[in-house]
């Protein structure tokens, strides 16, 4: 065994998965895509920083714009968004190699069954129908799925 | 016009919708059903009370409770559920029949373009595959589609 890192998604040794349904029960639209810096998941921080992080967007397909009536006035949004690079059949994880196997629902981890993240973070200025940001974590080009008052 | 509440997802005077698209981008399994003592969207409260709420239960599928491994040690919870029975295609709404008409994003309104809740609770006990939370809001039945560490 070599210290190279895992490809993202491989199953660790002592990860577990787990049979997944045969057939889905709700579908999704993206709303829009994520501009960040960062191309490749282990490039990403863990955790974003509504303070220091640098600058992000949120650029919405322009047919939901009305939906952003009032959203300037908001400081903090929650943005909930897909982890469309994510395997979504671990059951248990381990997110470090020597670390401790726990329970996907005991974890933050993007892979999980349905690969849903909530992030909130700090709204900057509204531009059209882009939102720049400041706080998120993830890989440049991640899908958006809803945005709330935080 | 009378006093009488609009049916729950009625479009109201003011309010405006969007065109959707014609196809879906991404497809969610639903893991159980929240148990709550409201039948009806009207019956919910506005934003659950962790401490004084009523006792709520997830009931998860047996096939996912490999996933809750190290959960029961856990205080809160961000739960994620699906609002089945909101329409999807509201761009602006008003909340109160003569409240002001805000966009959709501006509202954590469970009628928004992808309908996912995420309701912060308090973890009382694992049985099983179920948990006993407090703090939810929801109407009895909602489908559950996630759960992390808060």
């Amino acid at each position: 065994m070599t210290d190279a890192p895992l490809p993202f998604g491989a199953v660790r040794p002592g990860e577990t998965t787990v049979e997944t349904p045969e057939s889905f029960d709700a579908e999704l639209w993206f709303l829009g895509r994520i501009r960040t810096p960062w191309t490749e998941p282990r490039d990403c921080p863990k955790g974003g920083d509504r303070e220091t992080g640098p600058e992000c967007r949120i650029e919405l397909d322009p047919r939901w714009a009305p939906l952003l009536e009032g959203v300037a006035e908001k400081q903090r949004l929650l943005v909930l968004y897909w982890m469309h690079r994510a395997r979504r059949d671990l059951a248990t994880q381990r997110r470090r190699r020597e670390g401790p196997v726990r329970g996907t629902f005991a974890l933050r981890s993007p892979m999980r069954p349905n690969p849903i993240a909530a992030s909130e973070v700090a709204l900057l200025r509204v531009e059209g129908a882009t939102l720049v940001v400041r706080g998120l974590d993830c890989v440049d080009g991640t899908p958006v799925l809803d945005l709330k008052p935080a």
